[in-house]
């Protein structure tokens, strides 16, 4: 991307004022409620709110025009009727606007030729007066970095800023991104929701994410485009540099009409996308679980590679079953669950005993617990230490655990893990099932999550999520010494 | 099953009084920590803590020997050394013991000669005696009717007493069987963890919750049996009369070599088993996840069958992409999600207004919050009522939601779930997905749950538990038709 089309993004992502267009002093209103999320999320450029009726919203002067705002505007945020959009516009431009998002909906999405017309002409006057849109029919720009909530939410709820990025067709799924991000420590960098997309659309945002230095991996929830050879040209391009999770609305027919009516799109063929994501080396996602583990996953391994994992259960008593089965499910999933050495097993095997031991890989650490209160960790290391592990992937059942333990002794052994972490190159998945003991839960998945040790709630999601980012890392090599230039 | 089998198991599931062997004074004991369990569930029956050492547990006289226990005694927990168990099961037999559980390790499943030799010893015994045997290696009984808990945790949680039976060769997902029953209203009859299953096995256990009037459905963990042919002929005259749910651990070499040392099975192919319970018309799951989706929807769907579903979503705003994304998951599971009546829909355009409106079906009623706060309400008995539909799902994002909506609000439209679902017949199933709201998520599924609502924490597994209670009833009914005799 060039210098100067990476410069158009700034005052979308960054600006350095905003005006939203429809903000009323009746709090009901949604301009007012964006407001007051700008305020909330602690926005620190300067806030306008413009409404013929005058009024206050939290102190801020509500102006009657866009043209009669004291300072200038980078950014504005439209919640106006239809009617008003292209008027709007004007204003935009004799106001040397940069960006302009629209909340309004109604557009090409109800399938009416009045819609799409109002469309061509919004695009036909912003490119003359050199303006962008984002949108119609949108919640726009979320970044952390610069305070931008997603949406009119009047909490202005924001996460901690991060490295990843993301790009969204749907409101909703974008507000659920944003939420799942903040429950599980996924730390985005800057996200979008670009609803109809009829300026600035998926290929254009992820063009520039694919640029952005603060983003390090992708992810994309989209029903359509209206060009896919651009959108396969810029995938194909950007999956070279950075990782992609991409899901796809509108797969199925009864889908597809839907995200007609949602934003307008003429879904195409499922086979077809997933044909073209693999061909380029995205990682496909089919839900908004696959996405946002995909996205944990990237965040949390950066550049690890590989795929011989150990898998260790038993931090409750009885860690056999869980062995028995997360070695099922990580082996079906494509990940390899190799040996030890004997002489790791030997060790094994003379630290926590031999009784019910199942130490060849899976390890089930159960009699660590009644043994030595160090046999964990000295356990831990050992596997850890074995040339043949890459990565570790412990199932830590935290109601079954409290059931036998004090939630002390269970903060103790979560604190070990994340000394352990920190202590070695070869990262630790932790898989902790939901269950009967949801607060002790959560909060022990902040504080790993915190550390960097990806947290999932299933062994299933965290084996495939280990397998996105080792198949991505398999395309991109395969990329790199077929000789093909990295953009 | 004959008169005088079920009654042989009357003893294990409700017995008048349980003596725990080598229950000392010490609270690190397990045999301790058994008798502690009993008391905090409440167990009614007589408790007889018994190790040589003497003293008292909670009150409760320790008996030097089996023998010298001044009462009678149904049901034993033996916690002692391997060296002890063929002299406890003389013990049991002078005392007329009619059933005898070994939480002891380290037989068969260790490899070694002795280990199974100590086992057949053990059986020839107690068969001459005639007492039964659950386990060794295992952590036997659960029976909330009884309060009876599971294992030795002093804590002793018995969730509440329903319908859903459960067998499981593991204790540890045993274990976790019941805590994510008591978390997603999962309620038991009874569930038995019989490790080693050297005298009774998955066999007789399945068969006993099939005759078991107070069990209605049954799920079912096993990594392999002893008596394949015989465990087939039982799983095929059940599968007529009560829907299983089986999932099978050891499937993949790994998973096999880890079960060996796990439990001492041998097991068989992942292919033979799939194949197997397909013909008899059981439900195959690969997760514990999925064994307990099934037990949940069995539970709360009771004899409902059928395929077209309505699915609901936007009740925060922007339900377009939950509405998209539902139907293409929906769809690829194997549900019907027909379009509503023209009558239907023209009624919802009427109440919910045509701008960015999806009515066909799936229904995002995003519009309903805004124009009218009854016109979620009439929007959902307007769908109910198409003669179409049979089974509502509605996609509720609570943490969405609580960014536009106060608790109050959010708790009025759940209790207008409830009282819909209480209003009228066709099942009300509610994805409820996780996120950054947690206590309120969790809050508002007990309630949910507690009104016999259906919830999953996501779309795929809620439509997967759907087509395995659909998938039952098909068996079911075809083998009805085909004049084979009900069992």
């Amino acid at each position: 991307m060039s210098e100067k089309r990476l410069k158009e993004f700034e005052p979308v992502f960054y600006p350095k004022s905003i005006a939203v267009i429809g903000a009323s002093a009746d709090e009901r209103n949604f301009g007012h409620k964006w407001v007051r999320a700008l305020i909330s999320a602690g926005f620190d450029g300067s806030i306008y709110p413009v409404s013929y009726g005058g009024g206050t919203i939290a102190g801020l002067e509500i102006s009657p025009a866009l043209t009669s705002v004291p300072g200038e505007v980078d950014y504005v945020i439209a919640s106006v009727s239809r009617q008003s959009v292209l008027g709007l516009l004007d204003d935009c431009i004799a106001k040397k606007v940069k960006a302009i998002q629209f909340f309004t909906a109604g557009f090409s999405e109800i399938g009416t030729h009045q819609g799409r017309e109002l469309e061509e002409r919004m695009v036909t006057k912003a490119r003359q007066g050199g303006i962008r849109i984002i949108g119609p029919n949108c919640i726009g720009i979320y970044c952390p970095e610069h305070r931008i909530p997603l949406g009119p939410s009047p909490l202005g709820k924001v996460g901690i800023s991060g490295s990843v990025g993301f790009v969204s067709q749907s409101g909703g799924i974008a507000a659920k991104l944003v939420e799942v991000g903040i429950a599980r420590g996924i730390n985005y960098s800057k996200g979008v929701s670009f609803g109809n997309g009829i300026d600035l659309d998926a290929s254009d945002f992820l063009q520039y994410l694919t640029a952005d230095a603060k983003t390090t991996v992708i992810g994309a929830y989209l029903e359509g485009t209206r060009d896919g050879r651009r959108l396969f040209d810029i995938v194909k391009g950007m999956t070279k540099v950075k990782p992609l999770v991409i899901w796809k609305g509108g797969r199925t027919e009864v889908g597809a009409q839907a995200a007609m009516s949602h934003t307008g799109s003429l879904a195409s063929s499922a086979a077809v996308w997933s044909a073209m994501l693999k061909q380029v080396g995205a990682i496909e996602a089919h839900s908004l679980e696959e996405l946002s583990d995909g996205l944990l996953m990237f965040q949390h391994l950066g550049d690890w590679r590989g795929s011989n994992i150990a898998i260790v259960g038993g931090l409750a008593d009885g860690g056999g079953g869980i062995s028995v089965s997360a070695s099922d499910i990580c082996t079906e999933t494509g990940l390899n669950v190799p040996p030890l050495s004997s002489q790791t097993r030997e060790e094994l095997t003379k630290l926590l005993g031999e009784v019910g031991g199942i130490f060849r890989n899976p390890i089930d650490v159960s009699q660590a617990q009644s043994r030595d209160p160090l046999a964990l960790s000295r356990a831990m290391r050992l596997i850890v230490e074995d040339p043949i592990v890459e990565l570790v992937l412990v199932q830590e059942d935290v109601d079954v655990l409290l059931s036998y333990s004090s939630l002390k002794e269970v903060e103790r052994i979560n604190e070990f893990f994340i000394e352990f972490r920190g202590g070695q190159s070869k990262p630790l998945v932790i898989v902790l099932p939901p269950g009967s003991s949801e607060p002790e839960r959560l909060s022990l998945e902040r504080k790993l999550s915190k550390a960097s040790i990806a947290v999932f709630p299933t062994m299933e999601r965290a084996a495939k999520a280990i397998v996105a980012v080792n198949s991505w890392f398999g395309f991109k090599k395969g990329a790199e010494s077929s000789g093909q230039p990295l953009q």
